[in-house]
Formats: C-alpha cells, sequence, structure tokens
C-alpha cells in the first residue's frame, strides 16, 4: 500500500470541510483493486495489514523502551462500521503490556459529575503505551448532537448551554488534544465511513446469523433512522477538529477489509513518523554495565 | 470586611500585570486596622473568619443540594507563607462529606507518566463539591522554572521544549481550567503574598519553637537563596493565567489573620456569587411526596 497516497485520500487536511458526503465509503480509487473480487480483496488486506502488524510490533517494543512518547487512537463509526473488528484484526499481535483498549460506553454516574474531559483524560496512555478509544469524548459532540436530552444527565448549571456551546466544545477538545500532544502523546483520529446502504445489510445480517444476533441492538435501528443527522454532527465535528497535532482520517469501511488495512498501514505510519530508536547506551551506564557483568561472573 | 474594596486590592484583572513587586505584603490600607496590636487584630479577624464560614456552611450546603457547580481553591505561596494554617482556620467547620484537601507532592512515577494536568483532571471536584488544592498544577511554571531539572523527570520527547515551552503551558493552563469553568467548576486562586524578612522570621520560629521544629525542611532554605527567581516565575505565572474564568488574588499575607479573613471572605463572596439555591419542588413532585406521606402514615 502506498501510504502517501492512502493518507492523500484519507486525511481531512486542518481547515478544509471534512466533506463527507463527497468521500467515496468505498474504496474504489485503485483500478487494479477494483478487478478482484471480495476472496481476492480479503487476501490482498491480511497481508498488508501482515506487514503492519509486523511494523507496529517493532514500533511498539520501541515505544515501549523508549518510554517519551505514546499513540493515542480514537475510532469513531456509526454502528455496524466495523470498529471493534477492525480493532480485533489490526491490533491484535501488538503486545497487550504496552496496548490497551478503552471503550466508552454510557457515562457513569461518578464521570457525569465531572467534565466530560475528565474520564478521557484519567483513560489516556501513560508514556511508552498505545491506547485505542473505541468511542472517545466525540460522542459530546455527536450522541450529544443528536439527542440533546443526554446533556441534562450532565446537570450543567444555568446559563452554560449558549449559542456557542458546541463551538465552545470543539475549542476545549482541540486544547486538550494540544496538550497532550506538547506532552508526548501522538493522536491519530479515524471515522469509519459506512453507507447507510452497507449499514442496513449488516444489521440484517446480525439478525439473520445465530452467531452474530448477541451484537444486535435494536437502539441502532432507531439511530440509524436519524442517520443524516449524524452525518450532519459527524461533518461539523471533524471538520472543526482536525488539527496538525490530532489529524482525522474518513476511512471507506464499506469493505471491512480494506477499512482495516488502511487503519494498520496509517497508524503503523505515525509510529514510525516518531522516528524512535532503543534507548543508547552511554560509556557512564557502559561502564557500570560491565562492572555487573564481573559481579555476576565472579559470584 | 467590605468585600468589593478587598477584591479591589487583591484581583489581578485578567490582562494587566500581577505587579508582585508593588503589592502589598502588609495590610496597610485600612488606617483603623494600623492602630490595632496583633491581638487586637488577630480578634478582628477571628469575627471575619467567623462571619465567613457561617456564609461558608450555608453556601457549600446549597452547593451540595443544587448539584450543579462545584469550587476549585488553587493556593500557592512560598515557604511558611501560611497555606496549612490558612486552610485549617477558614475551612475547618465545613462538612467535609462536601469539601476536601489536595495537597500536591512531587510527582510519582504514575503521575510523571502522563502529562502534567492529569493529575489535576483527576483530582478535579465533582459536582456539589469544594476541593482545595494545596499546591497545584502551578508548580509545573513555579518549581518546575526555577529548577528545570525536574522536567527532566516528566521524560519529554525530543523537540518538545522549545522557546515557547511556558507560554504554552499557560496555555493549555488556561484551556483547561477554561474547560472546567464552562462546565460548572468556579476556579478561584490565591497567592499568599509574604515578604522574605516574615518568612526569614516564620523559619527560624519553626527552629525554635520544638512543637513547630517538625515543620522545618532544610530544603526551605535552600530556596529561599531562588527567592527572586521565585519571584519573577510567579509574576509571569500570575499575568499569564489571571483570566475572567480563573482570576488570581495576591493576598498579603505578613498577617496571618489578616490573609485568612482576605481568603475566607473572597471564597465565601465567591460561593455566593453562584447564585445557589435549594432545589425546588415541582407540582409532579410534591404530589409524589404527598403520596409517600401517606404511605408512611398509613402503615
Amino acid at each position: 500500500m502506498d501510504i502517501d497516497r492512502v493518507l492523500r485520500e484519507v486525511r481531512v487536511e486542518p481547515g478544509r470541510r471534512a466533506g463527507l458526503a463527497q468521500r467515496p465509503t468505498d474504496w474504489r480509487e485503485e483500478p487494479e483493486l477494483r478487478r478482484l473480487n471480495s476472496e481476492e480483496l480479503e487476501a490482498r488486506a491480511r497481508s498488508v495489514i501482515a506487514a503492519s502488524l509486523e511494523d507496529l510490533r517493532g514500533a511498539q517494543e520501541m515505544l515501549w523502551a523508549d518510554d517519551r512518547w505514546s499513540l493515542l487512537v480514537v475510532l469513531q463509526a456509526m454502528d455496524a462500521a466495523g470498529k471493534d473488528g477492525a480493532i480485533k484484526h489490526v491490533m491484535s499481535g501488538v503486545n497487550p503490556q504496552g496496548c490497551s483498549v478503552h471503550p466508552f460506553k454510557a457515562p457513569s454516574a461518578e464521570e457525569l459529575d465531572h467534565t466530560f474531559l475528565w474520564r478521557c483524560m484519567k483513560a489516556a496512555p501513560a508514556r511508552g503505551q498505545i491506547v485505542i478509544f473505541n468511542r472517545s469524548h466525540y460522542e459530546e459532540v455527536l450522541v450529544a448532537r443528536v439527542h440533546p436530552e443526554v446533556l441534562e444527565r450532565q446537570r450543567l448549571p444555568e446559563g452554560k448551554r449558549g449559542r456557542k456551546f458546541w463551538q465552545e466544545r470543539f475549542e476545549d477538545i482541540n486544547a486538550f488534544e494540544r496538550h497532550m500532544a506538547r506532552n508526548g502523546v501522538r493522536i491519530v483520529k479515524f471515522f469509519l465511513h459506512i453507507s447507510k446502504g452497507e449499514q442496513k445489510k449488516r444489521l440484517l445480517a446480525r439478525l439473520d446469523d445465530p452467531d452474530k444476533r448477541w451484537k444486535f441492538d435494536p437502539g441502532d435501528v432507531s439511530e440509524r433512522r436519524r442517520w443524516d443527522d449524524y452525518m450532519e454532527a459527524y461533518e461539523d465535528a471533524i471538520t472543526q477538529t482536525s488539527t496538525e497535532w490530532a489529524p482525522w482520517h474518513v476511512v471507506p469501511a464499506d469493505h471491512k477489509w480494506v477499512s482495516r488495512a488502511i487503519l494498520a498501514s496509517v497508524i503503523a505510519h505515525e509510529i514510525r513518523a516518531l522516528d524512535l530508536s532503543f534507548p543508547s547506551v552511554g560509556p557512564e551506564q557502559r561502564r557500570r554495565l560491565e562492572q555487573a557483568r564481573l559481579d555476576l561472573e565472579s559470584e
């Protein structure tokens, strides 16, 4: 996979509109891929993922040894767009000692008692770690925007929900991410971009397949009815928060394997860009290591 | 105490210089006070504190019942300026169920593995609560500025300590506090402003008094040698971070009882300004309460 080409296609340049309606949910760009059937496509994607995983494994070990940087991956999508599958296929094989997934469910009573960034800050990666946010603080400008009634549960004081409310949330999120970036957290954000037709197919498949039925949430259907509202919320959120320090990537997600391969490539690229190396051993430390060898040998 | 007058004297207007060198460490403003000896001054201050404490107690109960706002009090000062005594005398008597003190010591290994605001966010007050930061995130632009070697322990990646490093920290702090304020945290910050001469007297008193000797830290004397550097760091930090949403107050601290009385008055004023009230009971809820009474009485 040509990563420069991929980035050109999927990255939302800071200051530009997300333009979701114009962005493909399908990956039609490479004529070569168009000739493949779905098995061939999957095989191709698997080999890209395998190669990226090798990169990721090595990079993650260096991230851990170097102990200065960390990586935060933000994953957002409509239901059934393939977030969980992507995490499973892209990140399985990375040492879980240095990599964890943080799912964002409906906020707890304790979380509602604090500002909306409180639980994000608490879950932020420590140096040397990779953390994946499965959903994230962006729910605060997505679900909360489509269903303003969830804001009631936050019990904001009178006067705190003014005209610029959403703008201020974007501003707070950008400042929060900038603070993290300034202190060594590399942030990379993905929106898995699925079409409404493909979502319908997948939801029906969940109903049909006994092994997938547990995944079906009747709530998904009512959320689906708000599709256009969600797209509008995503359009605004991605446009307002794709920054130099934390860019968004809109990943075509109608083909699961294609979106996974893109995700894997971009993440591997991001870690490589950190230009990590194993800590070098200076003369003083080398002397100490030699002394340790002598001590051990003379035991 | 005339609170408007006090605020005029001690509040650092956003956008204006802190001007610490020109600000009194003594409270010479009220000619009436100048005529009092120290016992009389203490008695006067105690009565102000007692009145403020009544306000504080009532206000804190409403803060708790209202459950929308919270209050964050930030206390910074040079050693021996009276932070601990102020907390003890101003806040004792407030229900600890809704009021706690969070001391900031040298950061732990886990804290150093995260950005410097991580531990502040974790300790931020929940709705309905008062939290006092005894020292705070400002240590990151004070101690860390006078002793840049402590920054080494944060293991920031290469290139993250550029020319605008301190400016960026101020910016991050302001954005962090603004986020809190937007979500219902009222923030009020105090610098207890003691003179170098008074500090010397208090440190010597700690050495002389067997009951106070445990408080003496030889490190305080070496920090004292960096007095001018600290004043410069405070001057810049207070100037850059006194904002509409989180103003600084420079409290003359050479007389302990005066500084305590000022602190108590300003905090009580801040809570009153929230315009809290006990949650009102609507017709629906009133019906339910009446039903509950009937159920209880018919048992």
